[in-house]
Parts: structure tokens; sequence; C-alpha cells
């Protein structure tokens, strides 16, 4: 049991936004969950990775992937007041959703550094 | 309603370190949270903000005000498998509570960019 947060990575954001999106992108996934799995998840020590992609196109396909298996997931779109365009696609949050079913999804992308 | 992440900048943690840091921050003040307070924050848009304190001193400071104000709260120890030492405290997540509650308390810290 893990959870996946999916970076758009071609906007380069600045360390605090990053980390406030990600963590949109992390509650926004773990409320989309059912308590079971939140609670199951929760008491593993809630493990979590934070994954890249180069292009928005990628996010919305893994989004589109994952609502077709049932695994939460959460798009986050950014509100656009300070430093990327208004609507533009931050990052996207996975799970909690098992290991198997989250590394099919994004077993091939790389770790954010 | 905000939710308040403060990040020991003192770490210097690379970006998707930090990131999972203050993911894991973000979720574990949520749960601490009644379900009253998790639905209308939920229902505002999750207005989220990421502070910096350069002192791990400041964040178990920060952290015993915060239980002292019944405000829901979330160390964060970083499991030590792979940049800082095991046990450095790497943020304190802070609600969702009210923008008073936590601007008494975090007011005077600046913004992590």
């Amino acid at each position: 049991m893990k959870q996946v947060v999916v970076v758009n990575e071609a906007l380069k954001l600045p360390r605090g936004k990053l980390a406030a999106q990600v963590a949109h992108a992390a509650v926004g996934a773990f409320v989309a969950a059912s308590t079971e799995v939140q609670q199951a998840w929760l008491n593993s020590g809630m493990p979590k990775i934070v994954l890249k992609v180069d292009h928005e196109a990628d996010l919305i396909r893994l989004y589109d992937l994952a609502l077709e298996q049932n695994i939460p997931a959460r798009l986050i779109k950014d509100a656009g007041r300070t430093v990327v365009p208004e609507g533009t696609l931050t990052c996207l949050g996975l799970g909690p959703a098992s290991d198997n079913e989250l590394d099919k999804l994004t077993g091939e992308l790389k770790l954010l550094r």
C-alpha cells in the first residue's frame, strides 16, 4: 500500500510552491479513497513517493487510467495567482492503493530528486 | 480556514524529498482534525501555505503550542534511509484550523520560496 504523487516537471516549480502542490495532491487523493484503504495506509506509516513527468499530457493520461481502474486520484490545477498560468496542471495524486496497482501505472517514471 | 506546513529549512532538503515530507505533514495534520473541520476546509478549496524555520527546535516549540491550543498538528520525522540522519524533524503540519488561530502561531514566519 502506498501513495504516489506525479509532478509536472516541465514547470520547474520553486521548492515551496512545489511542496504545497504535492501536499494538495496527497490530501486530495487520500480523501478520494475508502475509509478502509485510508486506515490501512495510515497504519502502515503513510508510504509515499514523488515521481516526475515532463509533459502535462502525461498527468492527464495517468489520471484517466487511474479512474478506469478505480484508483483514488486527484489532479491539481494551479490557481495561477503567482508562479504559473491559471489552470496549469501541476501534479497528480494517486492512491493510497496497492503497490502492484500503482507500479503498473507509474513503474516507468523517474523519482523527483 | 487553512492549513500551514512549517519546514525545517536548516536541512535544505532536495525538492522531491521536501515535497514528500510536506505531503506527509499535510495528510497527518488533516487526519488529526475533526470531520467537521476537515469538511469545511475541503469545501473552501484546501487553502495551504508552506512556511520555514531555521532550527528544528522551532518546530518542536510550535508543535507544543499547537497541542495546547487544540490545533491539529503532526510532526514529521524522517525515516533516514536517504538524505538526512534518522529521526531528524523535517516539518510540521498544522490545521486545518481558523486563519486567526494559525496566524497567532505562525504569522511571523517567512514563506518557503
